[in-house]
């Protein structure tokens, strides 16, 4: 099946957003758009698996990106339906085979955090003989992508408090997810890429989250060769993508960025002077904290 | 037990960050500090219960904060010990008498999001009945607690990519924790309140973090009246904010801010105009993403 590319954000579908009207610091009464947070709650075959808090835009891809990016998908699982219903705020992912998913989520019970917003245990699993393949990185295409994410419209200059994950291919952006957590849109990327069997060694995966561990593992374990966000790193992402060979570029804002990790792969095509510092009305800060 | 106040981030302590060497887009090697993130592995008595990735400062009081906000520890738990060792990486809280925890372990995975970064099911379990106090909330308070919070030296300011979550009271900053997830952050704070037994009713609840459901399921389950953000709302957070009459107060930059429930509380004794606005050098951004 040919993917429905690009998908960009549509910061005016009304089920997103919400107007909700306070006071500024004058007192003086003011409206303003905040994105939607709502549960859905996703089952594989007849196993409740998690609930998640998720904008609401693309549930079918959440549900079968979570799936894999948990482990609880192979890539060889071959998938019959994926149904969602909207009232009662579930999807439901059904497999030709029983999965091994029990024993599975058994793990997790075990050794995951579900407050913590970072997940360990079973993602580590693989990642000691993962090695990414060599794809060179243009930085004229790094610059490129960037401009057009931080200007195109979004949710996130519509309503802010929203993180962004981007699917690229050489200078363009494929797939560009919006959620209010950023696992929930590297995980809508990850349903994308699985439902629609899209190849990673060619992609570039932008994020405007921070380069943690999770962040990382997730784009190794996706089998993308490139992360590059506006933000920073922590120092096991750090370790960890130097294991893998990803490449990982951060702090890109204007001309400026660092790369941490797989250095040899980019091809500095680019002129850093010659690009422009970022606009202040395009600026997207740090993205949504 | 008098707690030993303030607590203030420690940017210089050398287990917190490490240097880290890369290359800039001009291709010179730089040389920059990134924070920490290590797991540490929280047992409750004998049970294995969650391994968070922190950034490793304050073990026993993520543990106690974790166990406590998730309703694993009740208030009257009595607490004999909680070991934290450094070489496994694992903090051990002791009670008295059994917890129920057994159940809510068996309750959490059948609801709860392990790499969502949100959690839902238990979090919810007694909010309906919960009314925070009417305590005052001064304007001038919160413009004096913003402007020291985000000048002061902080790992944030040191290294990037770091949440920051402050216990205040009044105009004071009385416990600065930060962490690589925000849910930490604040779980720290609540295992130094519980630890301490540190009234909820007079203080405020300053984050670097967006104003999800989450954060404010959080703050009014630890009993704090108000909660200032300067980053953005979710939609589902304001809607339980003026349910449970939480003072929430966000995007808070400046002389600017706005807030979306909890009016009624506040006390406008500052004049909005005859504060400054943020310097660029010491504009912390929209924190940590």
């Amino acid at each position: 099946m040919t993917p429905p590319l690009p998908i960009l954000p549509d910061p005016k579908d009304p089920r997103l957003t919400r107007r909700v009207t306070g006071h500024d610091q004058s007192g003086a009464e003011v409206e303003l758009s905040v994105v939607e947070e709502r549960p859905l709650t996703i089952y594989l075959n007849r196993q409740e698996i998690v609930t998640a808090m998720t904008i609401g835009d693309h549930p079918e891809y959440l549900a079968l990106g979570f799936l894999r990016n948990q482990g609880m998908l192979k890539a060889d699982d071959v998938v019959t339906a994926v149904d969602f219903d909207e009232e009662v705020e579930t999807v439901v992912v059904r497999t030709q085979s029983e999965t091994t998913y029990e024993e599975k989520l058994q793990k997790k019970t075990r050794t995951s955090g579900c407050a913590v917003g970072t997940v360990f245990g079973d993602m580590m699993e693989g990642l000691e003989d993962l090695r990414l393949p060599q794809t060179p990185v243009k930085t004229s295409d790094l610059y490129a992508l960037a401009k057009q994410i931080n200007t195109m419209p979004s949710l996130y200059l519509e309503a802010g408090a929203i993180h962004g994950t981007v699917l690229c291919q050489g200078d363009k952006p494929l797939v560009y997810m919006e959620d209010v957590g950023r696992h929930n849109a590297v995980d809508k990327i990850a349903g994308f890429m699985f439902r629609h069997t899209v190849p990673a060694d060619d992609k570039i995966l932008y994020t405007t989250g921070r380069l943690t561990s999770e962040m990382v593992i997730k784009c190794a374990q996706m089998g993308i060769p490139a992360l590059v966000s506006r933000s920073g790193f922590t120092a096991w992402g750090v370790e960890i993508a130097r294991q893998v060979g990803l490449t990982v570029v951060g702090r890109m804002r204007g001309r400026r960025f660092v790369c941490l990790s797989g250095e040899a792969r980019l091809q500095r095509d680019a002129d850093p002077a010659a690009m422009p510092e970022e606009e202040r009305k395009h600026r997207r800060k740090s993205a949504a904290p």
